[in-house]
């Protein structure tokens, strides 16, 4: 079928979904996919682009089985922001020279938007939205919006801007079909609107936009002279990658954000934690070892200690998430941070406490051993409390110093809880060796 | 101000954006909302309930501060589907009674919707749709849209039926307006439109509108009746909460949906499985004693023993993230699962060796000790094999047999290894006994 009949190929294809399309393309072999370049136009390819996943190492293969100047057209054919995207996963020289290949205006807006920095609202934006003046009426916005439909990202948002291009209000096209057609912009549009800073952060730009149920947010500079938009599919990426992104630190992989294709590329991602966290390990085995005294007289005491470890383990590392998390969703903000450490500490003394307690009458039932019971249910309680409090101080003080939380994630704060319990039983232990 | 002046109250506020009203309104007291009651219509109430971020349980509490006839008029203004979530919140008899208050047609729409299952797309929907028949023109559908934009809670895309509603198609209003007026609806409409079934987990939903880009996908039953659509704000509320819902479970929290207030719920949630552990824990405790003959003769041996467990833990967690976050944003169906788990074993395999070859050369410089850091060595190498296999494999089954497997979840995948690298490590130390 591929190879022989363009019309039927193209009848066919063109009917799905731009998304299927992509997928299709994708599992396509090379050398399909060099035939696909030849049966569609840039423009249609670049629909493509615009809705796959395609996987930031691929963009490169992609665009290199393509003629050089099929790629810049295409790209030139992308929205803005996501042409930006594509090239941003290129060497310098290569977006360069697809740059001077593609048409004038395509480059200039692409150029504008490539210097902004990573992360922020200017990097996910697009310029590629519609303005009207103040002064103008409900006819002719709409006649603007007819005129730039087929290349504004959304058209579901007028934005309203003065002489010097200031946002001075927004119009959603809701409002506009439901106004008389000579009302003037300025008396239906919403004044109070909605927007972000060209250097804020990607995250509260996704923020904003659910807060505030938006489709688009427009991207202002100081002056709210506006500069773009960043519409809500950014957005979900953006919150979808930002959800990984914590999710994979707090497991302790460096990067899942792309799928490993072979054991060595996932292996290279896992290694340097697990690297890390043998020599922090080694610190704690250190620590036991000053305590081979205690241990070699009752070895029992041996067994409690990955028990007590886990356990501090686990609660700081309950701690921690809800930290970072709240911190992610903002909801901890609006609470004073004193107020949160202050309801950790009490929340780790009653777990501790509990557990403690708990633990006392498994051992006494278990090993009938009482007087190790207490000293492992003291311990545990201890540690569960010291946990509790460094994983919700730490993730805020990082916070605090502008260092993203999720890295300080499970894996360090266990390691300092391992220590700080280790320390507690074992000294314990040996105080009341007699005891035992 | 509050007090005296009710129209400036109103002036002021209403020009709030909803979200921004909603922020004032949780964090004014009761006494001021009582009076915002009798400020505000409940009309403006229910813009204040559609923004806001109230919690579970606060919805009964602000609910009780108004009188009845309020609150029921209130929930009748809100979209079917918000009217719906904060019915579900109260006990039954209660939400019974405010059902009884309100307007006929309301209530029905809203116990139509009551029925659906939580977690699917049903329960997700709204019934405030915009469609027009297949074989209506361009201005007709105008003037549907026209009419129905107040209470619809998208208009932004026309869902197209035919006269059994069945859905045929769909029709953004930006292809509306950029088309002639006297253009059938049929000749402009996308007939390959993407929806999902009532019965679709709400993940999945919220996936589809994902990866096609959309504002809004319609929800059909198996004949492709249109019953409701879900919309793009709704479908970030979803991935949001199932994010954190994953990151909780990997975290061992419960629930972390609802911030907690004080620190009795939040031990509330955390007790639970710090219990379940300590059992697990136990195990491993256990299982450490029947080894105590050879720790009391080489008490150093203790001293690696959180270090082996430890690693296995971390290699293990790594394994389950990126197996339970591959499934979670569904790159995982597109490989073979049998192929996930070969890559996997040579990752294990790769791991296990670097960072085993690494321990022998850390324990023999620091401690000057040949045979035990082999012993340490073989024991890290096999059990980050073994876990890295089981971290990948576990997850993998659970979602096979249905069950989330996000609750697989870090700290019960630790238990299963803690107890595999253990018995590996001590294993190998009482074999080799006479050599230490």
């Amino acid at each position: 079928l591929e190879r022989q009949d363009i019309k039927a190929f193209r009848d066919e294809y063109l009917l799905l979904h731009p998304y299927d399309r992509a997928i299709f393309y994708e599992k396509a072999g090379p050398e399909l996919r060099r035939t696909m370049y030849y049966f569609l136009s840039p423009k249609e390819m670049a629909e493509i682009f615009e809705t796959s996943e395609i996987e930031e190492e691929e963009y490169e293969e992609f665009l290199q089985e393509m003629e050089a100047t099929y790629a810049a057209e295409m790209i030139s054919f992308m929205f803005v922001d996501n042409a930006v995207d594509v090239l941003k996963e290129l060497d310098k020289s290569q977006s360069v020279s697809y740059l001077t290949l593609m048409d004038k205006d395509a480059a200039a807006q692409i150029k504008e938007l490539l210097h902004y920095e990573e992360y922020t609202a200017g990097s996910i934006m697009t310029t590629e939205y519609v303005t009207v003046p103040q002064n103008s009426t409900v006819r002719s916005a709409m006649n603007i919006l007819r005129i730039q439909a087929p290349s504004a990202e959304t058209i579901y948002y007028v934005f309203v801007v003065d002489d010097d291009n200031v946002l001075t209000g927004v119009v959603s096209l809701r409002d506009l079909i439901t106004s008389e057609e000579d009302v003037l912009i300025e008396s239906i549009m919403n004044e109070r609107v909605v927007s972000v800073l060209v250097s804020d952060d990607q995250e509260d730009v996704a923020r904003t936009t659910q807060d505030y149920n938006l489709l688009a947010v427009p991207v202002v500079d100081f002056q709210q002279h506006i500069l773009g938009i960043v519409t809500v599919d950014d957005v979900l990426d953006v919150l979808e990658e930002e959800a990984s992104d914590d999710y994979s630190k707090l497991a302790g992989v460096s990067n899942m954000d792309t799928f490993d294709k072979n054991s060595f590329s996932a292996a290279k991602k896992r290694v340097p934690w697990l690297i890390i966290l043998l020599i922090l390990g080694m610190i704690t085995a250190n620590l036991i070892d000053m305590f081979t005294d205690t241990i070699s007289q009752v070895a029992l005491l041996a067994a409690f200690i990955p028990l007590i470890a886990g356990t501090a383990g686990n609660s700081g590392t309950q701690a921690l998430a809800v930290a970072v998390r709240g911190i992610a969703t903002r909801d901890i903000e609006e609470e004073s941070k004193l107020k949160l450490l202050i309801r950790e500490a009490g929340t780790g003394l009653i777990t501790g406490l509990i557990c403690g307690v708990f633990v006392i009458g498994l051992i006494f039932f278990w090993k009938h051993e009482l007087i190790i019971g207490m000293l492992v249910g003291a311990a545990i309680f201890v540690s569960i409390f010291a946990a509790t409090i460094s994983g919700s101080f730490i993730p805020l003080f990082m916070h605090k110093m502008k260092i993203d939380p999720a890295v300080a994630s499970g894996p360090f704060i266990t390691t300092l809880n391992d220590l700080i319990s280790i320390l507690i039983y074992l000294g314990l232990a040996t105080t009341f060796i007699n005891l035992l």
